[in-house]
């Protein structure tokens, strides 16, 4: 790679069906040159989120990609110059600086951001190591996918002692922190994944206390075994019409979080939702929950995922594919489910 | 019809999709005999609601209707005979006694039943005129669906001042009280109708702020110009794919109740559900509603509808058949969205 050039990746085309990586290119920029009060940025580690899917379809609240732009999304990476006072080359930050090889973001944000805009801005945020813990570890349980389940937990499920929590996807990011932080809470906790490889994980390293495979043909009659009072508290990246047999196993009065729509973003229209029938039925409530209105909570996350951690409390996993090159095929195997834990892109530059 | 015969209406068949007249089939009976502790009631009204429909599907709560079966529901008579010493003949009382023209029914719950069982056991239950309004309300808005309503404002939906409200099916028996009951909480009403003479009707008579057409084309823009806050607080009597639509014009933490699944009624298998992508977006929550646990507040109900009606500020409308051999074409009627207001079959005994 030339010096003086910078490597993205950008969208080549909208997919139809599941994103694949020929639905990407690789681009060369020329590098960029950080203004008043800028940095430029050496990514190191780029975080890989289903939620993009979704702004591939144009449906997302962060705001659609449109073909020929580069790949946004957040990483962690060092400062290169620095045009802030409060920062200095070598500093650890993370930043939305998307899939770049080398980015110009703010030393902070507009005094006018707020909401949604203060969380989605360019902004790079100093980070503090935490012992034994990656600094990739900011992009997954110390970041965005850690305060999701966390917030959900506390804000919108509050799974209790005798409650059973089923957790989708619960060897992903999010997943993987629900159910402990579930456990924390007192709860039975039930892994609904994608393979026996993952039900293992579930059992053997993230301690949930049973795990179905939600792909063999028995799947419901596994969930009603290992959640025989029904489902209090049920946490779903997905609203397809797969979650109507989950409903019909919850117990009277459930919670039931959407976090996402898997399904939908693997699809260039909506496709229909589960039948609601057994919403009735259970008098089971369905919230959406978006993660971006949670941020108060960020820092009292950390802290506690940090005490939590040192005591061995909390575990987590990473997926890592080395190379900016390979961001489009680690992100099409994030969306076909074929990942285990926080999917990460290490770029090939020394850290 | 023969004095000692009692004429019935039985389940004909089970019906692949909407019902209608011909899965009925009147059936004449022996004249049944009260035994200790036992009324003859003589049928003078007969209540015709939608959940029926989902029993004979043998999918409701209430329990399923086999082939061969007299359809249930709930019935305003008099007492013919008494072998129970709280009644006397001519007492006027509602009852779950079913499509008869005399039913049998006990004059107490046994001390067993509680819960479901006791909302649904076929006692009879004494009831007290209230001025200028017919003992048929009973089964309307002094009853079962007027209750319906009271609840889910009450406890689930609670709309107020600046907020928006929503009523699905909103000049049947359930909606047109909701909706005025939710105009009395301060919020902005629209109705959600299947033709302009509902629509007129929930205006005019019931007095709804707005009322969309939902059969007409442009009803989506029709909803959005009636709603141009979105939709704070909605009353959904279906769960079918189309409501998907409707969500999408949701406001930000907008609270729906789902208080039946008028679609599925209509058909022997389960139907896909609206897309939920909008439910995420919008923060919304998305909660079953059975009346059945709101039974409590029944008598607060009917004191607080009796005094709104003495006042003018609650109206009902009935839609009356005659004849109990009429009850399949207006059940027909009412499934298929025919009729307006609380949907009564008048038997041809004399009163």
């Amino acid at each position: 790679m030339n010096a003086d050039q910078n490597l993205c990746v950008a969208l080549a085309r909208r997919p139809e069906q599941t994103v694949s990586a020929s639905d990407f290119m690789l681009v060369s920029h020329p590098m960029p040159q950080p203004g008043p009060g800028q940095l430029l940025v050496r990514s190191h580690v780029l975080s890989l989120d289903p939620y993009m899917a979704s702004a591939i379809q144009g449906r997302h609240m962060s705001g659609a990609i449109a073909v020929g732009d580069v790949m946004p999304g957040e990483l962690v990476g060092t400062v290169a110059l620095s045009r802030h006072p409060d920062f200095a080359p070598g500093d650890l930050v993370v930043t939305r600086g998307g899939w770049r090889s080398w980015c110009v973001v703010d030393g902070q944000a507009p005094a006018s951001a707020n909401g949604l805009d203060a969380i989605l801005a360019p902004v790079a945020l100093k980070i503090s190591p935490v012992a034994n813990v990656p600094a990739s570890a900011y992009l997954g349980v110390l970041g965005m996918p850690g305060l999701t389940a966390y917030a959900l937990m506390l804000r919108c499920l509050r799974p209790g002692p005798g409650d059973t929590c089923l957790v989708f996807a619960a060897t992903g990011a999010v997943g993987s922190a629900a159910g402990q932080i579930a456990r924390h809470m007192g709860a039975h906790t039930v892994a609904y994944v994608g393979s026996r490889e993952k039900a293992r994980h579930a059992r053997e390293v993230l301690g949930f206390d049973a795990a179905v495979v939600r792909t063999e043909p028995d799947a419901l009659a596994q969930l009603a075994h290992a959640c025989p009072a029904g489902i209090d508290a049920l946490v779903t990246n997905d609203c397809g019409a797969e979650l109507g047999g989950i409903f019909g196993q919850l117990a009277r009065g459930a919670r039931v979080a959407l976090t996402g729509a898997m399904s939908q973003y693997n699809s260039a229209q909506p496709l229909p939702g589960p039948s609601l029938g057994q919403i009735i039925a259970r008098r089971a409530s369905v919230s959406g929950f978006v993660v971006f209105d949670h941020y108060d909570l960020m820092q009292r996350w950390r802290h506690l995922a940090a005490s939590w951690m040192a005591d061995g409390k909390l575990r987590f996993h990473e997926d890592r594919s080395a190379g900016l090159a390979q961001a489009p095929a680690a992100f099409t195997r994030l969306m076909r489910g074929e990942t285990m834990g926080k999917a990460l892109v290490v770029l090939d530059q020394p850290a």
